[in-house]
C-alpha cells in the first residue's frame, strides 16, 4: 500500500536509497524447484548498470546481486527470496547544493512536502537506482517463464524514430549497439544525437517498444485488472515515464472499426493485430506489443533557477555523472517489469485453470 | 485479485452482466458522515446512460441506482455501501449470432478460452455496461472530495482534434453539446463526423482529456504506486482504451531537459507544467492532466468474416443499437475512475500525515 | 481494508444492515464451470435462519438468496457473483430505546466513537445478520470442493459439555436435533438448559467444534499466512466469538513433547493427531479440527443500567426476539467460514502445482 | 499472498532460512519523522535471542540488526526500511539425520509435500528463527506508538499456572527472572520445572498473556477485520501456537449474559471488562488482554520412530541445542506481533479521523 511492492501472487518488495549502504528486495511467491542461473541474472544487471558505454552515465557501480534466501543448492524452494546489492557510490560527497534546494522536475520538493524529510543524497529513494531491484526480479522470472520471449528496444531518441514494424526487426541487433536500437543505421544516428546533446550539457527523451511473444492465451483478469492495465501501471511506475500505449495505441483513435477489427483465422489467431495481443483484457495468443514514453532526464549540466526550502530563489547546476538519455539503460527495466506482470498473471491464471 | 475490485483503502467491487437481472457493486472504505445527494449521483448516471442523444446508442436504459446499505438518513455511516442497477434490457433476445461465434476484436474468444464458458448475451461481463457501476462510485467520491475539480472532455474524434490547451477552455461548454467537446465549433464537426460514420455502419475512435485541479500536494506513493501509474491503470481498465499519457506525454520524448524542466516559483508552484502535476509519482499541487486513447467500437453494422466455436468460418453482422463512437459517453467514466484514484490516494495519504 | 472483504483469491465482499432494505455480497474468484445447486444453497441458509426452532429467536426471516450475476444457465462463469437477500424485518419499529443509548457489550458505543454515526436499527452493520452472506458464499464453496467434508457441531452449552472425541461421533446426528449436538442425550440436556435460561430472560455461551476431512496436503502458506492462522481469523471474525484453538489447543500447553509429537506411519499419515492436521502452517492430510468459543448473547430480557450519548445513566430492557444461545444457529456460519478459508488456500496452492 | 508479509498499511515482509547467510525484511508504511533508538531495538532482540539464560537453547547468536534504508540521520523517512540479521550459525554442520527423514510434528514433511524441495538445514524457513525479524519490526512500532503500553508475560508452564489477574501484577517483575513470569515465586517453580524437563530430554508447553493498555478507542474494522480477529491471526502465525482467546475467552462460554455484560460508567468506560477491550471488533478504550497457547517444542533429546522420504521407518534423535520450553523467548515475539497489529489498525483508523 505504501508503494514499495509490486504484484499480487508473485510479489516484489524493494528497499533502498541511492546512496545508502545497499538496496535490495524480497521476491515472494516464486514457484519452487526452478533452477536459477546466477550468471544470467548478473547479465541482466549488466545491461542496466551505469558506466556500460560512452552514451550513459560514467558512474561505476558493479551492481552485484547477492541472494540471501529462497534458493538452495541452485533451486528455488518456494520461500521468499531476499537479495541485496551493495551501493558502491555511498561515500560521503558534497550534497550541499541539493540538501536545501529543490532540483526542478525532480521529486525533491514533493518528497519534502509529503514526508517532511528526505534522504537528499543523490535522490535517495526517488533515484532510478531502485530499478536495479526490478531487474533482479525480472531476471528470475525470465528463468521461470522460459517459453515466453520478452524483447524491448529503443524505438526513438528525440525526433529520431525507428519506423520499421517490429515484425521486420531482428531483436538481437539491439544488443549489438550501445543505444539498444535493432536497426544499426538508426542506432548510429541516435548515438550521435545523444553525444551531441550531452556535449551541450542537455538531455533528451525517447521511447522504448516492447514485444512479448508466446504468451499463453488467457492471462489477464476482467474489468479492473486487465492485462494491459497492469502492464501500463508497471511501465508508468518506472522513473521518467510519461505515457504508455499498446496495440494500435493513440494512432488507433483515428481508425474506423471496419479497419481496426482483427479478423479471425480458423485456428483462433487473427489476420491483423491492432488489438496488441489482448482482447477484453485477456491475452489471445497473438504478440503483445506496447510503447513507453520517457521524458528527458531532469538533471542537466546547465545553470537553472530554482528555490530553496525557505522559498528563496537560488541557482543550481547539475553535478556528478548523469545519463544524457535514459532509454538505453531503461530497456532491461521495461523487460523486467513486463516479466513481473506476466509472472503474476500466469500464476493467477493457474488458479482458475 | 480476480479483477472485479478497484482501489486499496477506498475500494469498489462490482458484479453484473449486461443482460442479467441487475448489475451492482459494493463501495468499501467510504468515510462516514458524508451527506449524499442522490440526485447528483443520478445526474452522473445520466451523463453515461444510453439513448441520451442522437450520436450514441439508441438503447433505452434508465440506469437508476438503488442504494441498499451504508447510507442512513442521508449520510454515509462508514460501513460498506451496496447498490444495484436493474437491467432494463434483460429480456430474452435473439443471441444466436453470437452464442457460438466470436465477434472480431471483442472478448468473446478470450473469455471462452479462459473460462470455458461465457454469458454470451450482449457481451456479458465484458460489456461496457459494467462501467455504470464505476460512475456510481465516482459520483460518491465527487461528494466527498468537494474541493477537487475533475473535468474530462472529448479532445478528438478520429482526425478531428481540439488543439487548444486546456487552460484556455471553458470546461462547462462540453456539457452543452452531445459530443462533450468544450469548443462548440469543433464539437459540431465531431458530431457531423460521427453521424456520417454511423450512416456507413462503421465506428470511429477518439481521445478524452482529463484535468484534475486543486489536488492536494502529497498524493501518490513512491516507487510502484505512483499517482500517475494508478491513474494510468484506472484509465486502461476502461473498455476500448489503448493508451494513456500525462503531462508532456509522448510529445515530451522529443524535448530536451532544458526545455522540459518545470522551474519553480518562490511558493513552490512551477512556471511550466510539463510534469503534469506529478513529480516522482507524487502530486505537487499543479493541475494534473492526462489524455486517454479509445479505439473504434468493435461492433459495426457491416458484414464481417469470423469463426465459430468449432473453428468454422462464418459471417457476422452487427445487431442491436450500438455507439458509433464511444468517447461522448466515456467522459463521465474517465472522471469517475480519476475520482476513485484520487479518493484512494487521499485516504492513503492521511495515514502518513 | 475497511473490513468488509474476506479472502485473497476467492474473495467475499459483503454489505448490509440488519434493518436496511437488503443485505448481500459479491463473490470474486470463483472457478468457472461449476454447477450450482440453488436448493443446496438455500438449505444452508435455512440452517442459519431465525425462527427455525423453539430454542432460537422467533423472528421470521425467510432469507431467500437471489443471485444476480456470475451464474449462467446453472454454471459459474468465472465472473463475480453478486447476490442479495431482502430483509423481511425492515419495517419501521420503535428503536427509541437504542437510538441514543448504548446497549452493554454491544458495538453501539464503539461504532459511534469510530464513525460519529450509526444505523441504530437492530444493530445495523454490527448485527449478526450479516453472517447470512457468509453462509451463501460457504454454500457455493461446498459445491466446488465437493471432496472435502466440513462438519461443525455444538460441543458445549454453558457447563454442559460433549466430551466424546469427534472420531467416535456420527456427525449426521447433529442435524436431527435443534441444538445441533451429535449426541442426542446431551443435546436434550442442552435444549433444556437453553429453555431454562430463556425463561429467566438470560442468555448463555457455548462452543462449536469443527472437523475438516479429506483436505488435500499442502494447503497453507508459511510464516504469516499459516492455514490455522487464517482459520483462526475467520472464526474470530464471527460475532460473539472469544476464542479459537486447534488440535491439542490449550490443553496441549500442559503436555510434554514426547507425548504430544505425532509419530509417522510409513505412508506419511500420523499415529496421533495432536497437530490437528496442520504442521508448520500447512495441511498434512490428517483431519483438521478446532474449537470456537462463543460468549453469551449480550441482549438479555432484563433491566440493565447503561448510558446515553450524553453520558447520562439510564436503564435499558431488551426488546424484540433474540437468541438465548447463539451456538445452534452459528454451526453453519462456522462451516461457511471454514469453507471460505479452504477455498482460498486451495486456489492459492494451485500456484505450486 | 505467499505468506511472507504481514499487515496492510504498515507491512512487514520477511525472508530467510535459519542456516542461510542472513535473515531480514522490509518494513513498508512506517510514518516519517520518527526518531529511531537503535539501542532500544537491539534490547528487544536480546530478549528473544538464544543463549540468554540457562533455561533456553544454548546456541549463541548475537542477532545484530543492520538497517539498510528508510532511516536517515536517525529519523524514518517514510520510505521502506530494509534490514538484515546475519546468521551466526550458518556453518556447515551435519544435517544427515534430517536431510532425508522427517522430524515428527515439524514442518519437514509438509514442506516437502508442498514444494517438492526444502532447505533442510535446521528447519530452514520453518524455523522459529524468522521471528527475529518480527521483533525488529515490533521494536520500531513501539517507538512510533509510544503511548500504548504492550506487556506480555508467561502465565503458565505445563501445569504451573499464574492465577493472579493481570491487574494485580507488576509487569516489570517479568523481566527480572529468566522465565518472564511477573510473580517471582511462581517463576521459580516454572524455572525448576523447565530444568527438570530438559534433564529428561523432553520439552513442555505453556501460555503467554498479553495486555495492551492506552489503546485509542476506534481501532478495528467491522465484519471481517475485527481487531481481535487480526490479533488472533497474528498470534496463531507464531511457531508452536495452538490457541488464542481474548477477554473472557473460553471461560466466557460458561457464563450468562447477565453476568458477562460489561456495564458502562458515565464516561463510557466499563465496570467490568469481560469484553477484553474490544466490542464489535473495535477497541473501546479498556485494556485489551488475551492469552496464547504454545505446544511443547517438537525437538526432543530422545529417540523417536519416524520415516524417511521413501517411507521407510527409521529412528531419529534430536541434535543440537534446543529450547525445552518456548514461552520465555516467545514473550517479545507476542509483544511484537501485537505491536504490528496495533500499528496497522492505528494507521487505518486515521482514515476516519
Amino acid at each position: 500500500m505504501a508503494g514499495n511492492s509490486f504484484g499480487n501472487i508473485f510479489k516484489l518488495t524493494t528497499f533502498g536509497e541511492s546512496h545508502g549502504e545497499a538496496i535490495g528486495g524480497v521476491i515472494d511467491g516464486c514457484p519452487s524447484g526452478i533452477h536459477i542461473d546466477l550468471e544470467a541474472v548478473q547479465n541482466e544487471m549488466d545491461r542496466r548498470k551505469p558506466g556500460q558505454s560512452d552514451i550513459v552515465t560514467q558512474r561505476k557501480e558493479p551492481d552485484v546481486v547477492k541472494f540471501l534466501s529462497g534458493i538452495f543448492e541452485g533451486y528455488t524452494t518456494g520461500t521468499s527470496i531476499g537479495f541485496i546489492i551493495q551501493n558502491a557510490n555511498q561515500k560521503s560527497k558534497d550534497y550541499s547544493h541539493i540538501k536545501d534546494s529543490y532540483r526542478p522536475s525532480h521529486a525533491d520538493y514533493t518528497y519534502d512536502q509529503k514526508y517532511g524529510v528526505r534522504d537528499y543524497r543523490g535522490g535517495g529513494r526517488s533515484s532510478a537506482r531502485e530499478t536495479a531491484c526490478r531487474v533482479v526480479a525480472g531476471a528470475i522470472v525470465k528463468q521461470v517463464l522460459k517459453d515466453i520471449k520478452i524483447n524491448a528496444y529503443v524505438s526513438s531518441v528525440g525526433e529520431i524514430e525507428l519506423q520499421t514494424p517490429y515484425q521486420e526487426l531482428d531483436f538481437s541487433v539491439a544488443e549489438t549497439n550501445t543505444v539498444r536500437c535493432p536497426d544499426s543505421a538508426i542506432a548510429e544516428e541516435m548515438i550521435t544525437k545523444i553525444k551531441e546533446i550531452r556535449k551541450e550539457g542537455d538531455t533528451i527523451g525517447g521511447t522504448i517498444t516492447c514485444v512479448l511473444q508466446n504468451v499463453p492465451i488467457g492471462l489477464g483478469e476482467p474489468v479492473f485488472d486487465r492485462l494491459h492495465a497492469e502492464l501500463g501501471k508497471a511501465m508508468l511506475s518506472i522513473n521518467a515515464v510519461k505515457g504508455f500505449e499498446y496495440g494500435s495505441g493513440f494512432s488507433g483513435t483515428k481508425m474506423r472499426g471496419s479497419e481496426h477489427n482483427d479478423l479471425f483465422n480458423a485456428d483462433g489467431s487473427t489476420k491483423t493485430n491492432y488489438s496488441g495481443g489482448i482482447q477484453g483484457g485477456i491475452s489471445n495468443g497473438e504478440d503483445i506489443y506496447f510503447k513507453v514514453a520517457f521524458k528527458p532526464v531532469a538533471t542537466i549540466m546547465q545553470n537553472q533557477d530554482t528555490i530553496d526550502k525557505e522559498g528563496n530563489m537560488t541557482e543550481m547546476h547539475g553535478k556528478g555523472r548523469h545519463d544524457p538519455c535514459v532509454v538505453p539503460r531503461a530497456v532491461p527495466i521495461v523487460e523486467a517489469m513486463a516479466a513481473l506482470v506476466l509472472m503474476d498473471y500466469y500464476l493467477l491464471n493457474k488458479m482458475y485453470a
